[in-house]
């Protein structure tokens, strides 16, 4: 999957796509884990639509914990805080689903993921991952940040077409259906 | 009931019919449950009258423990958590009461549902369906989505005329006056 | 005072009378109790002075567990559900308060209710039955339910000139001035 | 003071004198309390004001428990719910402070309250009586009432120039500077 | 510092000085402890900032017990309330900061505070006084109320130039930087 | 770095550098802590956006304990207060990130902190440090305060070409890309 094997490896950081008024945009999701007893805080200007996404996040992973490896009692013995700079802005909605996910069991197993990777999509309790919308500012915007690994829902895969092919070429795009999918596709094993 | 032998059974899903501006759509209501403290999460951009119609679906199934095969103290030993995808639409009235009612019962008792099935109806703590709104547009939605066992309450039998023949032929539906009539379709006995 | 014999009866299942822009109506209190630890839910799109007259019911009746011959720790061992359906209209105002109190009392000692009978009246701490508006409408209303045994506050008599006397004779109408005298005429002594 | 001798006495109910902007009328406070854990309910639809000049009152008794030979854990053994019907109508200001502290004290030492009595004044913690707004308008309600013994704010003297004398000489006023002088005036040694 | 040797001295009570759109007024603040858990109650129609001011001011205390001789865990063995009549007027601003502390400090310590005196000035955390609005209006209004001590921060010194020279020289103003100063001021060593 | 040797030093005091409509401006975040059971109040008239900014700097020092050489069990056995004068105006944004997070580390460490200095940048909870807005006005304004040492993100050098030659050479200004760097020139192994 990633070709780039330069590329810097990250524990609890995960890219995100946005789509905003004035265009596409990357951001970054920070997860990180304290001992605690349970608190969940979500930070960066979050609108209520993304914080519920975290929070299926967190229940998915709660119901998944012996898939992933992670002790079973972590959401009752670690304080979790997710942010996502830029503090400033605004941010809602329920695509970044799949990379708040993705952070927090990098964070809880302790396994590196790879900068140069984004991923976009809404993550339901059980782990389907729904299509998004904005598809072509995200990857345009993955592109200008010189991301080159992307994942996207597979029902977003009609919106490759509108991606001009000098663009297209240089992006390895992965689509998927369920978490499972993102899980494989971002630690291979390595869980 | 359900004569489409080889449909998907899933535990803890259960396919809603809701009414909106722009016509009828189907939603599906996802239930998961972990060893907690009896917290229940909510989610999904629902209105205030749609968690309470969860609500009263939780405290029926609390009065029904017995009959239902449920650990009576099922609400204070997992933790519950009820969404509804897609998170960016807000959703709210009491007409999804059932189905929600439904996928709890399915969640706690391990028995999955026949996803070729979609249901709509309130529910009131005693566990009487209350009519809905919107039967005509809710039905040619789940007809389109290929969905064709269908359950509404039984004082909507009347707002099937304005089903088209071709379409209600298709269909099988069935009316109840109470949830023990939907647990009685939906498991049969499996309980 | 009920001279319907054969009359359905329910426990923690009582008939209120609503008065809205559009007219008098009925509307159904269910309560319902489960082993808890003493949470209080009120559901059914419920306005604060709703839901402030249901709290007021509970004190009055911790306040007469020995005469009621009700357990005096119920408000600490059971979570109580008092839900009032349509749960889609909004709900307001003291009127409910007598039919509340009546639901739960029924729930807390298992006493069923006559289901012939409709009640309104606004409750104090103390049992005081303060009066209420609309008493025409709600009369009318009960009269449409085929509702024959009404109780309402010995201070609404006055509106009693207001009815039509061929309404008027159909109905056995009861005033009273405390809670005492509504649970006289509901139990009779069953408590 | 009380020259009706033949006067209704209650525990925990108080009159007080409310003015609105159709003139001044009586309200009655109720207070009952419960074996509990400290928790206080403040309901009847009132506003922000009210409900802390109800809390000035309850830190007043706490502090003055010796005096007022009340049991000093009486605020975490006890549920204590102050009651101002008529619910549907919205209070506010802090007038009803000494009405709802002697009410409170009424129940907590069980000592009855002459129903032939009405006051007004704003307490405050340490439990001087602060003047307030309305005075003829209240005294003219409380007459109506046919209450005849009144109890004011010793700042208020000077409105009673307003009041026309055939009210006055059928009234009986006291005036207070602090919560002490009420409680001799109302209790006289009862407590 | 004070020369009117017969003032009256009371615990828990200090004279503030408020700046309002129709002039400036004097204003008391209350204090009082009672056992308990920890709980603090800030009433009287104050406003958010004023709040926070008075949480500065707990802060403080609870940072400088050992100087001040007040038991350390008294943050949790006390309920405390700090009440500023007149309840039905909203008040605001960080203005009443030294007031608050000082009423608070006396309250704790069971010093008295002399009622002829008058304060106003913003608190931080670690002490410091800094300066406020309004400090003509402010000297006037205390001296209308017949206060003739009065303590101001030294950076509003220079508001002094305002005050006419007859009103000047029957008060006796002194300027503070922090609030060890204040309580050298107001308890000269009785700690 | 600091080259004013008798700069005064503070524990728990650290200056920070807003941008308002009216130009820039220089604020002091004040930090404290005391025995307690993990409460954290942030006062000073903050938005939710500088709270979470607070909260980001609070997740970052307790995921540093052990290289900070703060108690790791600090955020459940103290209260934290932080708190930004001058409390009636209000202060948002994300700019106060690593000031907050200075005046923190400061107090828990009770590491002085050198006041002819002041800083501002966005705090990741990873400790990056993201550039911020209005560096010219807010260097002007340190100047102006006669503070020499500033730190500004690294991102935001390129802003510094705004800045007049001659304020400039008067200046000591670090850029810093993370919250290291930042303890590095505040604390310079001190900790
Ligand atoms: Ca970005
Ligand atoms: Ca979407
Ligand atoms: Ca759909
Ligand atoms: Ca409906
Ligand atoms: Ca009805
Ligand atoms: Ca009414
Ligand atoms: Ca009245
Ligand atoms: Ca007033
Ligand atoms: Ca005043
Ligand atoms: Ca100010
Ligand atoms: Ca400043
Ligand atoms: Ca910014």
């Amino acid at each position: 999957f990633y070709d780039i094997i330069e590329d810097k490896k990250e524990i609890g950081l995960v890219n995100g796509l946005a789509w905003t008024s004035v265009g596409g945009e990357t951001l970054q999701i920070e997860a990180i884990s304290m001992p605690g007893k349970g608190k969940v805080e979500l930070t960066g200007h979050l609108g209520d639509v993304m914080k519920e996404s975290a929070l299926a996040g967190i229940s998915y992973i709660r119901s998944k914990t012996k898939d992933l490896g992670i002790d079973e009692n972590f959401y009752k013995e670690l304080d979790i805080h997710l942010h996502v700079p830029e503090g400033a802005i605004p941010k809602d909605g329920p695509s970044a689903g799949i990379t708040m996910t993705t952070a927090l069991i990098s964070m809880l197993t302790k396994t590196p993921v790879n900068q140069n990777l984004a991923m976009t999509g809404e993550i339901t309790l059980r782990g389907r991952v729904l299509p998004i919308g904005g598809v072509k500012e995200k990857l345009l915007a993955a592109h200008r940040a010189n991301i080159r690994n992307i994942i996207i829902p597979k029902e977003n895969e009609k919106d490759l077409d509108e991606i001009p092919d000098n663009i297209k070429k240089e992006l390895h795009i992965s689509t998927v259906g369920n978490m499972e999918e993102v899980i494989q596709l971002v630690f291979h094993g390595d869980l």
